[in-house]
């Protein structure tokens, strides 16, 4: 693969935060320092403002050009109005490209403020700067040591993502970096005055370090090349899409927030049904498919095996599953009697879904129904659940929670003989929050997809099948 | 009205746990122990086993008949061999009612064990006595103190629960109660060899405490009889119905569940929309419909406001609300002329949803932001959200909880111009659990409604509109 034009932009040497505020307390432009610091950038980093002085014991500079070094990037904080003669400094200075994270263009419909980002696009195209924004929260790479938020993870990943909005590329990396998603490249990159979707899809298309493209997309400037690039994507890659405003009100909202025209929902459902793309429709369920696609082995088929407790939660889960595109068959006579040898028949049903309830404290019992289940030949997946709140005290919780999870953690995928996920329902139950997080905490080191509901992890699996079966029709 | 025959089911003057386990280590038996003290039941309660002793302090008698007072209500434990025999030594003893927990009877699908319910019945037809159960939780029931769970409420409410399964019973109870719901009864009946759904739904049906009723079916003995305890109920309550067992998976986990025949879910949707019964498909939905008819008045048509922070956020709440049957109307300009005069451009987007994303700090602004949109007559509901992931850090997480709802906590339902509703998305991140945690439960204490998504928000509170509409149809 050739080196693409923008690949300069994820290794910039030095960075300049311009107008970081040098206010006493806190403030959001506090942010990308925070971000840089915490994922340890190991290149020169300067603060430029007007008012100079020192932000934790940093040098503030009060012009560009008082820095003593080069600089490739510029993050920019400054005020809109200001916004086009920063770019004409950074000119002066020999800055590469700028990510402006200054709302207050475009995006307020107001004429003026549309005027100031064709302005601001103008000077840049002139000077020879690449923007990236404005009103965007720009570029996470945990590789080159890029980053806009203390909270995103130090480890590179498989998937790259694309995002016109900051505050829902920050939900999707840390909610997913929670379940075990880590990242290449994510790119936030707002009301798209001068790099856009395209120039970033097509980035990404060829990045060897992408495997998996998740984007979420407002709307778009050039619909042509945007399909040439889907395309160009699909062909080695997985892409997820997750369109915002298919309705008229989230229409609305996109104007207002990165002035993109929305584009009709069943326009949108047709390009990723002809080019294989996954379609969601929330970010929670984007998280769910990176989750299956990263963490479950390939299904060969869509039965599953699901073991927990709870008579009354195993009738809601069959359903969950069943109607959701997957299947819950009986387990055979034969395999029943081998487990009822050593299993008592009151309150343990050795049905599927498989209720444990009363034997939850035989750990033993656990590991040797597991094993047995485990080579039964009509099963393509095993999941293992716990619904915390179906107990009367948190006491059954805890001990349940601690003798399924003893019984499964040692179980990593690919060791064990079926692919195996967890659905762990978090519980904002003070006693047994702690539990239950320990718990997912512990699957998810164990590299297990863990989901936090069946009607998510039937979803998100049903999608991933759909998916693999269109590709195998199409080679 | 007149006493029903089951009224004397919840006010026992006397009970007995019988064949609660004596052994040193916590053991489920002890549930029903815990439940009822934890609710302060304060009439003769007496424990009994075989093998004596005490337990907490408390004698066990080693038989029914050497206890000395009298007995009302007997809660067995036992093995189920030995109930056909309890249910002997109960009539002897004068006892009325016996809810046997015990389960191992017809849900095991065995011939034998079949057999056994059967007589069970039978003994008790023969003896007087009333069964509830087996295999069941039996009654939760405030007002006179009774309890199977010791994390249940104290306070009594007004929504009545019949349900087959413990399990869902519990997590109803407890789920719910997290969200300010309170109960009048809930009857766990599990597999029905006497009382049954049709006995239990005709004494809510005319039960003064109780204005709505909850259904968890699996499936029923008599359905011309059910219709018309249905018909009897929706009368003057508002019902809301979840089958279990609606596919071929969840029917077949029935069976083994409760033993019922679960019934086709065309049948069952034909029968929801005769009669005008809300029909859920999960516990969550059913606690949304809840939270909906308990803590938002009722609306006068479907135009939402919804205000918080980020961009992108408004985007995909504004597509989850329109999705699901309500509206996100534009804000007119002469109401976001008056925000904007004290409310800074850049970084507050004032359409709808409401962006106050770098506003946040300003409590004062917030106040007065809600004031002037409160007033605007476009709309019948505003929803506050707090989406804690989406910012870079916990820091501004923990920041805009506090101003938000620092903001609107005082508003309490009633004294505000419009109803009002609270999405709150509760966070598994460590640091921010706490935070979003206490908000939840603050918005709770102010009786507002609390939600913990917009989809889940937008989807009750349009089924709970679909309901009021057809109901004034119907009139």
């Amino acid at each position: 693969m050739r080196q693409h034009d923008l690949e300069f932009l994820f290794h910039p040497n030095s960075i300049a935060l311009v107008g970081i505020t040098t206010a006493t307390t806190w403030h959001w432009t506090r942010t990308f320092l925070e971000g840089l610091t915490e994922i340890e950038f190991d290149r020169p980093l300067y603060l430029v403002n007007p008012k100079g002085g020192e932000i934790e014991g940093r040098k503030v500079y009060t012009s560009l050009k008082d820095v003593p070094g080069n600089i490739d990037y510029v993050i920019g904080l400054v005020n809109a109005h200001i916004a086009p003669k920063l770019v004409e400094e950074c000119a002066e200075k020999g800055v590469r490209a700028i990510q402006f994270c200054t709302a207050g263009f475009s995006e307020t419909g107001e004429e003026e403020r549309i005027k100031l980002e064709s302005e601001l696009a103008e000077v840049a195209r002139r000077k020879g700067i690449r923007i990236i924004g404005p009103n965007c929260m720009g570029i996470y790479c945990p590789q080159s040591r890029l980053s806009f938020s203390p909270a995103f993870p130090k480890e590179s990943g498989p998937v790259g993502v694309i995002s016109q909005s900051g505050g829902n590329s920050i939900y999707l990396v840390r909610q997913a970096a929670l379940r075990g998603v880590r990242f290449s490249k994510v790119i936030s990159y707002g009301n798209a005055c001068d790099i856009n979707e395209n120039d970033l899809l097509e980035y990404l298309a060829n990045d060897a370090d992408t495997k998996i493209i998740a984007l979420y997309i407002e709307g778009i400037k050039d619909g042509k090349r945007f399909r040439r690039a889907l395309e160009e994507a699909t062909k080695e890659k997985t892409v997820i899409l997750l369109k915002g405003g298919t309705t008229e009100g989230g229409a609305r909202a996109v104007a207002g927030h990165t002035a993109a025209l929305a584009g009709s929902k069943a326009t949108w459902d047709a390009l990723c049904k002809q080019l294989g793309i996954i379609s969601v429709s929330s970010i929670e369920e984007m998280i769910d498919v990176l989750v299956t696609l990263l963490f479950l082995p390939l299904l060969r088929g869509r039965n599953a095996l699901l073991f927990g407790a709870g008579g009354g939660a195993s009738v809601l889960i069959a359903d969950e599953f069943e109607s959701r595109g997957l299947e819950v068959p009986p387990i055979p006579p034969d395999i029943v009697a081998q487990i009822r040898e050593f299993t008592p028949i009151a309150g343990n049903i050795l049905r599927n879904p498989v209720d444990y309830s009363q034997a939850m404290t035989n750990t033993e019992g656990i590991i040797k129904t597991f094993d047995i289940l485990s080579r039964w030949e009509g099963i393509d997946l095993m999941v293992i659940f716990v619904r915390t709140g179906q107990f009367t005290t948190s006491r059954i919780s805890d001990t349940w929670v601690r003798n399924l999870l003893m019984s499964s953690f040692p179980i990593k995928q690919g060791f064990f003989p079926k692919p195996l996920a967890m659905v762990l329902e978090p519980s904002i139950m003070p006693e047994e929050a702690e539990a239950i997080l320990t718990a997912i905490r512990g699957a998810i080191a164990s590299e297990l997809p863990v989901y936090y509901s069946f009607a998510t992890a039937a979803n998100a699996i049903n999608l991933v099948l759909n998916h693999t079966e269109r590709q195998s029709k199409k080679f």
